[in-house]
C-alpha cells in the first residue's frame, strides 16, 4: 500500500501552506494546489492555483542598470483558473475547518490509485455533525481532466443541503501584499474574454497579456441526487448552487470535472475543451479511476524500488518518485519546472534540474518520457542559438539558464546566463540516454545536432593559452563562486560533449545515417578536428599541493569560512551576505566538483576524487536542494557508507520533512530525482558507459534489503540486494555482459552474487 | 580674452541639445541648461533643466533578481524649476529662431565675465527686424542666484512688445518617449506645495515624492521702461505679461532675477529665499558682474595656465577649466557630479572621477575647493561605514561608486560596488593634498580618520594566501573585466592605503595630535602592524614572460581582441556586447594598471612600465572619457612625445568636439580635470611625493611655450616652459628644494634652466 496519510494535521498558516504542495494532484500537464475548496479564513494566506505545464505569460523584468544584453522580460508560469471551490452548507451553516468542532481529520496520498483524500468529521456550531470526504485526481489518462469527488454524508441528523461550486477564471499568480519582495509582482496577466454555459457545462476562455496564448477551463458539477440548481454568470466566474434534502446516513456526491485547455496544444481550444469534456463525461468515474491505477500500476512495476527495513524512507522515496511522475511533462512543449506542478517557487521555469537530476530516471525506467524530455530540448535548439548570439557567441547553442518557452529568463546573470555547464548538461543527458538505449534514431533526429551546436558554444567560448584549452568567465553548478576562470565542473563537461560531437557523427555515419545531419550542421570533418582537439588539450585545473581538482583557477586562494561559526539565523547564506561576499570564500552552495566526480568519475584516479570529496565536503553549505544527493552518490563510489547513508536521508525527507523550509512554495523536483539517483548510482553503483553497465550494489547496514529496476538496452534487469545475496535478474531482453563488483559476468536470466 | 564663440551655429536637434549642455551656466551650486528661453518647436526634443548639486528624491531601482544586499533605491538629481521661459511678441509676432529669419545668431561663453551671450538678429514673417541680446550668468558671488539679463531692440519699426516670463514649479526630470532606456524613469519627483506672489516676486515652493527635500525657486521680472505688467498665477506657475511701446534703436531690457534655494542648506527655506531675493535685487547688476569677473581673474590667476602657439588647445584647456569651477560643489553637502551641473547623465551623482581627476587641479590652485571636497567625503564616512556592512565586512569604510547623500547608487554591482578602489582613491587624494599642503589640521579632523577606516576594509576584503596578501573579486577601474582577483591598481593603492594609515598616525602623534583620532578610532599599535604587515606582503601580479604587471591574476589568459577588426558601429563595446562577453577578452574600457603606474609610479621600475604602457595601449579602447589624459601623462613620463600629444588632444577636445557624441546628456567633467592633469604632471611632469616636489616640463613640439601655476606648502610656484627654457618663479612663499630634471636646485626666487 503506498500510500502518505497524516492525520490531526494542524490548521495553522505554516501546515497549511505547506499542505497544499504535499497534497498538490498533478499529472505532467496539469497541475491544483491541495487547497481547501471552502477557503480559510480571510486572515490566512493561501497559495491557492491551478496551472498548465508550460502555459506562460511575459514578464516585465526590469535590470536596475540597462546593460547589453541583459534580459529584460521573462515567463512566468499562471494560475489559469480557480475550480476548487466548493461551499457546503448544513441546514443554513457554512462548513470551515475553522468553525464549529472537527472531530477527526485526515489527508491522504494514495500513489496507486493516484488520488488524494481528505476526510473531516466535522460538527456545526448549532450541533449537526456531517462526514465529508473529498478525493482528488489528475487524471493521467485524459490530461486536460481534473476531478473533485465531494461527498456530504449527514451523520445525526437529516436536513437540507447547500452546495455552491465556483468557477473562477478571473484569478492572479499569488502575491503576498505584506512581503515587499513579491509586492511588485501582482499583474492580471490573464484577462477573460468569455463567458458560456452549455449544457450545464461552464466555459471560461481566457488570454495572456502578453504571450498571446488562450487558455480555456471547463467545468461541469454533478450531483448524486437531484435538487434544486442554478447556474449564475458572475464577473469573471461562474457558480452553481444546488439545494437538497439528504437523509441521515445518505451520501450526497458532487462529481466536479474540470477540463483545462491550453492553446499550446489545442489549437481549436473552445472545440477541443468540450470534446476533452465530453470525453470525460462520458466514461464512468470508476473507470477512470481504474485507468489512474493501471498508469500506476505499470510506473510502480517498471521502476520497482522497494526499501526493506526503513519504512519511512521507503515512504519518502516512492513520494518522490511519485512527484516525478506527477510533474514530468508529457509533450514536447513542456519539461519539469524546478517546482513541478505544484507551486509558482521559480515561476514554472525549467533549469538544468531536468537533465543532471530527473532525467535519469526516466532514462531507466519510461524512456518515452525521457526521449520527450531530449524532444523539448530540440524544440528549443533555435532559441538556444539565439541565445549565444545574445551573449556575443558567433557560433553555437547556448541553452538558457531558466526558460518556459526557450528564451532566457534568468535577470541576474552571473548565477543565471554564465551557468553555461546547462548546455553541456543537456549533451550530457542525450549521451546517457544513448548509452543506454543504443537508440541510433534519436541521434540522428536530434541528438547528434544538439551535441554539434553545445560543441560549436564550447569553441567559441574557450580559447587555448599556453597550449591548453581554457573556459574563462563562467559559473560552475555552485552558485556561490560567480564568473570564474577554468570551472572543473563546467571544463571536463565540455571535453565529454566535444569528445561525443564528434562520436555521434561516426556512429551515424558508420550506420549510414549522416546526411540529415550534414545538411543541418554544415559540419565538416575539420570541424570535428577542431572539437578533438580542444577536448585533448582542455585544461582541467589541479592543485599539486592538495591533490584535489580546485573548483576553478582561483578557488583555492579564497578565505576559508568556517561553516561551524555560522548562526543559524544567517543560513542559507544567498539570503544573508551580499553574493559579493560570498563569492570571496571558499564556501560552495552544492556540489559542484563532486558532481563532475560523480558524473564522470573516469577523469581523474580515485585517489584525487577521494581528496576532492573530503576537501569539498568541508566547504559545502548544501543551501541547495541538488547537493546533498550527489554527495551521497561520491560518498557511496568511495566507500563512504555512513556518509552516504546520511546524505541519502537529508535528499529523502527534504520535502516531507520540508527541511528546507520552502516546500510550501512547491517540492523540489531535482532533489526527488536525486534521491533515486543516490540508490541506484549510490547504493546500487550503477554507470552505463560506453564499456557497458556497472553495477557495485551496496545495502546500507541500517536496512534489510532494496530493489530496483532498469532498462538496458533491449533488457530490463531486476537488481535486488539482500544481506545475503546480490540477485540481478534479466526480466526481459537478451542475454547481456555486464560488470558486477568489478567482475564481468554475462546475464542470462538471473545473476546472484553471495 | 578667454571666450568661446560659434556663429551661424545649426538649429538642428543635435546642435541644439549640445549647446544646451557647451554654453550652461553653472556656479558649482546650481546649473542652469542654456535652453532657449523662448522654447523649441513641438517636435523637436530638449533637456530643459535647472539644478542644485546634491539636491535629490529617492527613486527606486528593481532589481530583476533580488539578491541580498543589492541596490533597490538610487538618488536621482532632480530638476527643480523652470525659471528661463521668457517669450516675446513684436507687434503680436512671436519671436521663435525657426520661424521668420535669422539673420544672424551667435553664442558666446566669456570665460572671464562668467557669463554666456545669444544675440540674435531676426526679422518677422511680417518683415519686422529686432535684435535680441540675452545674457545670462550663474553668480560665483551669490551662489542661489541666476540672472538672465534679456535685451530686445526695434531695428526697423517702432511698436508694442509684448513679453511673457514664465516661472514654472511643475516640472520633471528628462525623458523621452520614444527611447525605451528612459521611458521607465518617468516619474514627478517634486510635488508644488505653494504658490506665493510678493512684492512681484512669485515664490514656489515644492517637495520631493520620498527624500523630504523641500526647494523654493524665486523669481522676480524688472523692466528697463515701464509698461503693463499682469502677473497670474496658474497650475504649479506663475506667469508675468509685460506690454510696452518701445521705439526704433531703443532698447527694451528684462532683468529676469531668479533665486533656487533647497533645505539641504537653507533650513529657514522661504525666509532665506526671500533673502537671498533682497540681496539680489538690492545690489546693482553691474556690480553683480563686476564681482563675477573679479571671482574668474581671481581663479585664472591661481592657475594662470596658457599654451603659446596652439589657440584651439589653449581654448579647450580654459574651457576645460573653466567647467571645473563651474561645476565644483562650494559646500560639504555636494561635490562634483560626473556631468557637472550641465545635464541629468549619470543623474548627477559622485564617482571616484572627483579625487583621482579632478581635486588635483583643486589641490594645486584652490585649496579651500580641495579640502571641501575631502570634507564632503568625511560627512558620509558613517554611510560608508554602512555600506561596508551591506557587503559583509565586519569593520571600515566602503565609500559608495556612485552617490549623492552617501548612500551606494550602483544598481549592478560587478561594475559598481565592486569598485573597491573608491576608497582607495579617497584616501589617495588625502594624501596627495597632505602632500601638497603639509595640513595636519585637515589630517586631524579627518582624514587621518578616513585613512584608518579605509584601510580597515582592506584588512577585511583581503586574505593571506601562500603568504602574501590578496585581495580577491573586486574590480578595478577598467570596467570591461570584472570581478577579478588582485587587480594591480586595487592592491597597489590598498598598499598605499595601508601604509599611510600608518604614517598619518605617527605624523599626529609626533604633533601631539593623535588624541582625537584614537578616540574615534580606537585604533592601536597592533592595528596599525597588521596594517604594515599587509602592505608589506601586498601581493602585485607580474608575469616574467611579458615583463609586466598584469591587470589582475587571470587577464593575461584570455583571449586577444583585435581592436582594428572592430567596426564603428559596434562601438564602444559595453554598448554592442553582452558584458560577460567582453569580460572574457583582454580589452579594456579606460586606463587601469597604466593609470596605477601613474599614480603610484615608484612601485615599478621604469621598464615594466614601459613594458605595461605598451601592453595595454593595444587593447584600450578608450570607451571610457576618463583615459585618454592618463595615457597622455604615462606617454610624457616614458618620452613618448608624439603619443602624450595625440592623447592630450584627445582629451582636451572631448566635449568641444563632442567627440564622445553624448555631450548633450552633459559634459565630462573627469577628462577635464584629465586634460590639466596632461599638461601639469605630464608634459609639466610634475609629482609631489614625500621626498618632495619634482618637475620634468617638457615642451610638445606643436607649441611656442606653455605655463601653470601651482601651490607647494606654503609657495605659490609658477613653471613656464619655452623652446628655449624653463622659467621656475617663486611667487610667494619660502624657498624651496625642489628637483628638476632628476637634479635638485634651491628655488629662492627664480630658476632658470636653459
Amino acid at each position: 500500500m503506498l500510500k502518505y496519510e497524516i492525520k490531526d494535521f494542524p490548521l495553522d498558516q505554516d501546515n497549511l501552506m505547506l499542505a497544499e504542495t504535499l497534497f498538490h494532484n498533478a499529472n505532467g500537464y496539469l497541475g491544483v494546489r491541495s487547497n481547501f475548496e471552502e477557503g480559510y479564513p480571510k486572515n490566512m494566506d493561501s497559495i491557492r492555483g491551478e496551472y498548465i505545464n508550460g502555459f506562460y505569460d511575459f514578464a516585465s523584468s526590469p535590470q536596475a542598470e540597462k546593460l547589453c544584453g541583459l534580459v529584460e522580460e521573462k515567463q512566468t508560469m499562471l494560475n489559469v483558473a480557480d475550480t476548487q471551490g466548493i461551499e457546503i452548507y448544513i441546514e443554513g451553516e457554512r462548513f470551515s475547518m475553522f468553525e464549529g468542532e472537527v472531530l477527526g481529520r485526515t489527508r491522504t496520498l494514495d500513489m496507486e490509485a493516484g488520488t488524494t483524500l481528505r476526510e473531516v468529521l466535522w460538527r456545526s456550531p448549532k450541533g449537526k455533525t456531517v462526514r465529508i470526504e473529498i478525493k482528488r485526481m489528475a487524471s493521467f489518462a485524459l490530461l486536460p481532466f481534473f476531478l473533485i469527488e465531494y461527498k456530504v454524508t449527514p451523520v445525526d441528523f437529516s436536513g437540507e443541503v447547500k452546495i455552491c461550486s465556483t468557477h473562477i477564471g478571473k484569478v492572479m499568480n499569488y502575491f503576498n501584499p505584506n512581503d515587499p519582495r513579491v509586492a511588485g509582482e501582482s499583474f492580471e496577466h490573464l484577462l477573460v474574454e468569455s463567458i458560456e454555459v452549455n449544457n450545464d457545462v461552464s466555459y471560461i476562455s481566457s488570454k495572456t497579456s502578453k504571450s498571446d496564448l488562450c487558455v480555456c477551463s471547463a467545468v461541469k458539477n454533478v450531483f448524486s441526487k437531484e435538487g434544486k440548481t442554478e447556474i449564475v454568470k458572475e464577473d469573471g466566474a461562474v457558480k452553481e448552487e444546488y439545494i437538497g434534502f439528504i437523509s441521515q446516513g445518505e451520501v450526497l456526491t458532487l462529481y466536479k470535472y474540470t477540463i483545462l485547455c491550453d492553446s499550446v496544444r489545442y489549437p481549436n481550444l473552445s472545440n477541443e475543451t468540450k470534446e476533452n469534456m465530453e470525453q470525460a463525461l462520458s466514461t464512468d468515474i470508476n473507470e477512470w479511476y481504474e485507468k489512474q491505477k493501471a498508469y500506476l500500476a505499470s510506473f510502480w512495476e517498471n521502476c520497482a524500488i522497494d526499501i526493506v527495513g526503513k519504512k519511512d524512507l521507503n515512504e519518502a522515496v516512492h513520494y518522490n518518485l511519485y512527484q516525478l511522475i506527477q510533474s514530468v511533462g508529457k509533450d514536447p512543449f513542456s519539461n519539469i519546472t524546478a517546482k513541478g506542478l505544484s507551486g509558482e517557487g521559480y515561476e514554472g521555469h525549467y533549469f538544468w534540474d531536468t537533465e543532471m537530476y530527473m532525467q535519469p530516471f526516466f532514462t531507466l525506467t519510461a524512456r518515452d518520457i525521457a526521449k520527450n524530455l531530449i524532444r523539448y530540448r530540440y524544440t528549443i535548439l533555435e532559441y538556444a542559438k539565439e541565445n549565444a548570439r545574445i551573449l556575443g557567441h558567433k557560433k553555437g547553442a547556448a541553452y538558457p539558464w531558466r526558460t518556459i518557452m526557450g528564451k532566457e529568463c534568468s535577470g541576474f546573470f552571473p548565477a543565471g546566463s554564465a551557468q553555461y555547464h546547462i548546455s553541456g548538461d543537456v549533451a550530457y543527458s542525450i549521451v546517457s540516454y544513448y548509452l543506454a538505449t543504443k537508440d541510433l534514431e534519436l541521434l540522428r533526429g536530434c541528438g547528434a545536432q544538439v551535441l554539434i551546436e553545445t560543441a560549436r558554444l564550447w569553441m567559441d567560448l574557450g580559447n587555448y593559452y599556453r597550449g591548453k584549452f581554457h573556459i574563462n568567465e563562467v559559473t560552475g553548478p555552485d552558485e556561490y563562486t560567480c564568473l570564474v576562470n577554468n570551472n572543473y565542473y563546467t571544463n571536463v563537461l565540455a571535453q565529454y560533449n566535444l569528445r561525443w560531437a564528434v562520436k555521434s557523427f561516426h556512429l551515424l555515419k558508420e550506420a549510414g545515417l549522416i546526411s540529415d545531419l550534414i545538411e543541418k550542421t554544415q559540419i565538416t570533418e575539420e570541424e570535428l578536428k577542431e572539437f578533438e582537439e580542444a577536448a585533448d588539450k582542455m585544461y582541467l585545473p589541479y592543485d599539486e599541493e592538495t591533490g584535489i581538482n580546485p573548483q576553478d583557477d582561483s578557488f583555492l586562494q579564497k578565505k576559508v569560512w568556517d561553516l561551524t561559526t555560522i548562526p543559524e539565523d544567517k543560513k542559507p547564506l544567498l539570503l544573508h551576505y551580499h553574493p559579493m561576499y560570498i563569492y570571496r570564500y571558499q564556501v560552495c552552495k552544492q556540489a559542484d566538483t563532486v558532481l563532475a566526480h560523480f558524473i564522470l568519475e573516469d577523469a581523474q584516479d580515485l585517489e584525487t576524487i577521494r581528496k576532492s570529496f573530503a576537501y569539498y565536503e568541508k566547504v559545502t553549505t548544501h543551501d541547495s536542494s541538488l547537493s546533498t544527493c550527489i554527495y551521497s552518490i561520491v560518498a557511496s563510489r568511495l566507500g563512504l557508507e555512513d556518509k552516504a547513508y546520511e546524505y541519502f536521508g537529508e535528499s529523502a525527507k527534504l520535502d516531507l520533512f520540508n527541511t528546507h523550509k520552502n516546500t510550501k512554495d512547491g517540492i523540489h523536483t531535482a532533489n526527488m530525482g536525486g534521491t533515486y539517483m543516490a540508490i541506484v548510482y549510490g547504493f546500487g553503483g550503477l554507470r552505463i558507459k560506453e564499456e557497458g553497465l556497472f553495477l557495485n550494489p551496496h545495502l546500507p547496514k541500517q536496512w534489510e534489503g532494496y530493489q530496483f529496476r532498469i532498462l538496458f538496452e533491449d533488457a530490463k534487469i531486476n537488481v535486488k540486494r539482500t544481506q545475503a545475496e546480490c540477485r540481478i535478474t534479466l526480466l526481459e531482453g537478451s542475454k547481456k555482459n555486464i560488470h558486477v563488483y568489478g567482475k564481468e559476468y554475462c546475464l542470462e536470466k538471473e545473476l546472484v552474487i553471495y
